[in-house]
């Protein structure tokens, strides 16, 4: 058990589709390891570990509070619904456990609070299940947007994302993300999280001025939305206007474009890369017409980016990192994650609120 | 002569840069041919011959108002500033001459009228100079909107475009489309006329609903448009939000995005494809995600399409072959192409309008 005492030991409070993509991603992570699952019934969880192989020193709960009450864990991760999110991370962050929390991490900022204050006093870490923000791609790319970068595309104007992805009628019935009572959210929680969160990346975490809802937003007849565009205006210190785009209703769109004064980047599987070992991103810098307006000097170049492990894993390894960096070493939490948790959801309850007051614009 | 005397016989008002180019395409184009050319000055006009290395047949004057006197001219191509689109282009309408106009045709719809009535009064044909319409990837994409089709994207949901040039700082300060006294839309009329016909072309010219303009529009001193966002709103039959983004102070893009219900389109450069002699589009069809939403079961399909003549002079062959309908078989102008432009037009004005109301919602 030598090497396997250094890992994070995780536990998993539920059994939702995304645990199993996150109980593999344990399994890659070289500092983390799997060693119990909860569901609300054990015949669940039982069914969950057996379908998904997971080896016998797994332990498998009947309810969440034996997980937080097993003191060989070390972290949890969540993937309840959101509206479970404030009282099961609450109740695992006072019990010292770690917390990676599933995306959006709370119904608004006032619930993610009450989260991050009980991490705080209990000094463990948080983070959200926010993946794509681990790949290796996304460090490269915003290499290109450092003013002291010699291929810096300049400062940036404009950034366009989109989130959509096809609901089944039967997703658009069940699931809980488009049920009030669970993910009241809808699409704004599960698709325009990520749009926000990478508009607020590329601004360096600047929050932006104003948030204003577009006029096309759809609700389903609970009122859960189930697609909404908005714009995000930074006026400072130079102008730059992100819009996002999210729906449930669409063909699958992981857009994401950024355009600066003097280049850009285009990736279109922002989120989810098309595949798992390496990803790519098209950059296009100085592009000129050429005489005549007859065409363009350059096309864009597609850089490749390798992945030793998939994006999720890497979350899990660096979550693992600042968890064993306390539980080992005596170190702080690192506030970066819980940082951008509240930034994104700071946004995300903008535009919510443009929305309701009928695509106002929301001064931050 | 024998085969020239059916060509379409062209004379050019102006020696703008574009003329160059569409003096070009007047030459690739089997169905015309350049007969005259005007500037301001008999000197200008002679320079711009030599330069452009025409031949001795075409006849060089110095005003406007001999070419639409020379009886040997069919039709000509007005790249005045759009201060003059007025002035000029009823001129040779009225004296009969087939009127090719460089966008944007006019600073308002009331002006634009003014040039399409006595174009229709006169029986001539109107086009504006919007090239990229007549690419036949344009017309190859417009394939998979249809409803009957068996690979159709399905019905349009969102349409994201751009259109972004960096001025120099010679351009910002000299340049005809930043004059408020000669180009006075600026960037909404040079650039945003692309990505409005585009959203309108994608949604079969159906007017919007509700135009907004985005919080983010710069403007020079004098109060021209240097960049500008806006979306429009079509809320039936099926509900469509394009956003639009131009801008004289970014590096050059030209995305063109259209996502439906069951796939989606995308270019970056569909004012001015890359190269001549093809260009490409993405289509993406049925993309799902693999089990564990670790990847996509499909990639964009890089889908080529050859022209055999560049675009614009795609453009003049096709102007040129509804004048000489007229001018040889008495057929009547068509209709299709004034009715691109002023409904092109009513959106450019709507956006202004939005812009002059503090981003107020303009509906059509």
């Amino acid at each position: 058990m030598g090497e396997k005492s250094e890992t994070v030991r995780f536990g998993i409070l539920g059994c939702a589709e995304i645990a199993r993509k996150v109980a593999r991603a344990i399994g890659l992570a070289p500092n983390a390891s799997l060693c119990a699952v909860a569901s609300r019934s054990k015949e669940k969880a039982e069914k969950f570990a057996a379908e998904n192989g997971f080896p016998a020193s797994v332990r498998v709960y009947g309810s969440y509070d034996e997980v937080l009450d097993d003191p060989s864990v070390d972290a949890v991760y969540v993937p309840l619904p959101t509206t479970l999110h404030v009282r099961w991370a609450v109740m695992a962050a006072s019990k010292k456990k770690h917390v990676l929390l599933e995306k959006p991490v709370a119904l608004d900022v006032v619930h993610l609070d009450q989260i991050l204050q009980v991490a705080q006093s209990n000094g463990v870490q948080f983070m959200d299940g926010t993946m794509w923000l681990h790949h290796p791609r996304t460090a490269h790319i915003h290499r290109f947007f450092s003013a002291t970068s010699t291929n810096s595309i300049g400062p940036i104007h404009f950034i366009h994302s989109t989130a959509t992805m096809p609901a089944s009628p039967e997703f658009l019935e069940n699931n809980i993300r488009v049920k009030p009572e669970l993910d009241g959210l809808g699409a704004l929680g599960d698709l325009a999280w990520h749009c926000i969160g990478a508009s607020l990346w590329a601004k360096g975490y600047q929050l932006p001025t104003t948030v204003t809802a577009l006029p096309d937003a759809t609700r389903n007849d609970a009122g859960v939305i189930l697609s909404i565009t908005a714009s995000l205006l930074w006026d400072q210190p130079n102008q730059t206007l992100a819009t996002i785009h999210c729906s449930f209703l669409s063909h699958i769109s992981m857009d994401l474009a950024i355009c600066g004064r003097d280049g850009s980047v285009h990736l279109r599987d922002f989120v989810i890369p098309y595949q798992e070992t390496s990803a790519s991103f098209d950059l296009t810098f100085g592009a000129k017409f050429v005489d005549l307006h007859i065409g363009w000097n350059v096309r864009p170049e597609e850089v490749h980016v390798a992945n030793q492990l998939p994006q999720e894993a890497l979350m899990v390894q660096e979550f693992s990192r600042l968890v064993a960096n306390i539980r080992d070493c005596g170190l702080r939490p690192l506030n970066k994650w819980p940082e951008i948790s509240r930034k994104t959801q700071l946004v995300v309850d903008a535009v919510k609120k443009s929305l309701e007051l009928g695509c106002k614009p929301i001064c931050l």
